[in-house]
């Protein structure tokens, strides 16, 4: 069949809107009509061509919803119509990884999802001459139809709005996860949250979902207060404005350090800051951002045998099949909220536009609608 | 009144051996007749001037064992007789970190003991012409007779040998403990320990008592391999035998990285390997040594977000006046073996070659007794 996509033809250059074949599903894929995706600073970082792991031309997007059109041979778990969310972190539920209490990292696809093809080794994408175009992440949101794995699908509410529910794909699951599954943060508990932007809202909002009593939002643009005392933040710090050590003021501001501190910056010096400003004895740090090629993390080894702990998450440790459907009925029952984060809306053909708010810092989310 | 010391004067210079005055214990104190000592690395860091918070003149040693004497004002859970091990962390079971379920910081007494003076801010040694003698880490068990506060006194089995029991104040405790309460080993597990010295051999033993399938022991000294597998070491590796990266080596030896790994070294370096030959998605790696001052442990942030963790302990995350006694049941009950690893018996006199025989590697733990 052909559909409508926005492929990256080379590292650097904006994306371009063409008609491209794609295959229909093999053994054990689902097509999917994408009906709406979000566009993420991961996305941004393989266009610009800073991820040294890109690969090219390739079809990005990893945030996206839509509706099961055809399942191919093998599928059990989906069906026509079901409403789906694919997964960038599959859930094979077999593999090592899956069996594991404490990873969500399914590695049963590993290998050909970073080669940006499908678990045969092949493409389902080709440009109308002919030329091969690499999935990638697994979903290739950026088009209006895609092919993923069943293992790569979350079957969620058919009556929750595609426009919303695509941010779970990524940002949400990713904020709001790191707080319950990978921090596990109790009831009354102090966090510093550094960077609200997308990822830095939902860690806000998980935090008030898991009954924190103090949540330091820590950015340096003052806009951002608003947004963040929106999803449950108590306490704003502008680095800039501090006089002297923003670790040690941090430090007296929660009594001592935090219990839980997050970092979605993707700088390194500032994961040395969370880390520090986690409380002697039990303080933990998680580490969300990704960090440029080739940066390090370091600290005083003092830090950690005096008690803290430094951990990082990826897709804030859900396991999607079974989490990413309940956290899309966290939304509709009203438990999160997603809507003041999705603060543009494009058609396919606006996606370079996307990318320029996100750089300018317009943006929470914006998401294209097909 | 009066007792014999080795006394550090300078830093730097050997001990000196001389009759001190010893105060007797006032309100929460007891005065504790030390009847063994072992000598630990920590001991020889302060004596060597390397501890930027050296305090002299001092009476150092911390992992002694003793019998109580007499007791100040106020002690209600001692009594002449009992059999004793000093505690250089404390267990007040009062404060905010006694209460807290993750650490076993006790601060209650932390700033005086890190001036080298007993709680109420005064020591209780002086030398015969008047000179103050510091307290160190609250023991001082390099003197045949200490006070000490009631909270930093495990009570233990009077059958237990002295000069066994002794290394339990620091060592012994220091390594099953962080198998035991600060990684949580399970039944099963692989694990690497670097550094088989006096720590790394109780963590090997930790291992093997917490069912540990495989336990790896890495050494640049062949020599530590027979002893090493005395105490529960299933394979040996020595860096420098290694083709190649020992990282890469360590995680094919352990089939894909260790569940839990322990640093034993005090070499960041070393911590670095530590962790990124921990398992993906779930290997926590546990710093114990302690590192020289200013250096500075790093990794890239991707082997935190790809699922390990980076923990370190102090006093193996026991609670001394809970958990020191039970190690010592351990040891009666043969649980746990500690006799091979005394292997120097030394008169007071004699302390200053103990810590040439640390120096020349020849000693596992070396025990004055009085």
């Amino acid at each position: 069949m052909r559909t409508r996509a926005a492929v990256a033809v080379a590292a650097g250059k904006p994306l371009e809107i063409m008609e491209v074949e794609l295959e229909g599903p093999k053994k054990g894929e689902v097509l999917v009509e994408i009906k709406a995706t979000g566009l993420c600073h991961t996305d941004e970082f393989t266009r610009s061509g800073d991820d040294p792991e890109g690969i090219f031309p390739a079809i990005l997007g990893h945030e996206g919803a839509g509706v099961v059109i055809e399942v191919g041979e093998g599928v059990t778990s989906l069906e026509v119509g079901d409403h789906v969310i694919p997964l960038y972190t599959p859930e094979c539920r077999e593999c090592e990884y899956c069996l594991h209490p404490k990873t969500n990292l399914c590695q049963s696809i590993r290998s050909t999802q970073g080669q940006g093809l499908l678990p045969d080794g092949t493409t389902r994408f080709k440009m109308l001459d002919g030329t091969p175009i690499h999935h990638y992440m697994g979903c290739s949101t950026f088009a209006n139809h895609t092919v993923v794995p069943e293992i790569a699908l979350a079957k969620i509410d058919k009556n929750a709005p595609f426009d919303k529910v695509c941010y779970i794909g990524c940002g949400v699951t990713t904020g709001i996860g790191a707080v319950i599954n990978t921090a596990k943060v109790e009831i009354g508990s102090r966090a510093v949250v550094f960077g609200l932007g997308g990822i830095g809202l939902n860690v806000i909002q998980g935090l008030r979902l898991a009954g924190a009593d103090q949540i330091v939002g820590v950015d340096l643009n003052d806009d951002k207060e608003e947004m963040g005392r929106h999803f449950g933040m108590t306490d704003f710090v502008n680095p800039s404005k501090i006089d002297g050590d923003v670790v040690a003021h941090l430090v007296e501001l929660t009594k001592g350090g935090a219990d839980y501190t997050f970092d979605a910056t993707g700088n390194v010096k500032v994961m040395r800051q969370a880390l520090e400003c986690a409380h002697k004895g039990w303080g933990e740090s998680i580490i969300i951002g990704v960090a440029p090629a080739g940066a390090e993390i370091a600290t005083r080894p003092f830090q950690l045998v005096t008690g803290r702990v430094w951990r990082g998450t990826a897709f804030g440790g859900a396991k999607g099949r079974t989490d990413v459907p309940k956290i899309v009925d966290w939304y509709m029952q009203g438990k999160i909220e997603i809507d003041p984060m999705i603060t543009h809306k494009l058609k396919l053909e606006e996606i370079n536009h996307g990318f320029e708010l996100m750089h300018e810092g317009k943006s929470i989310r914006a998401v294209v609608e097909f």
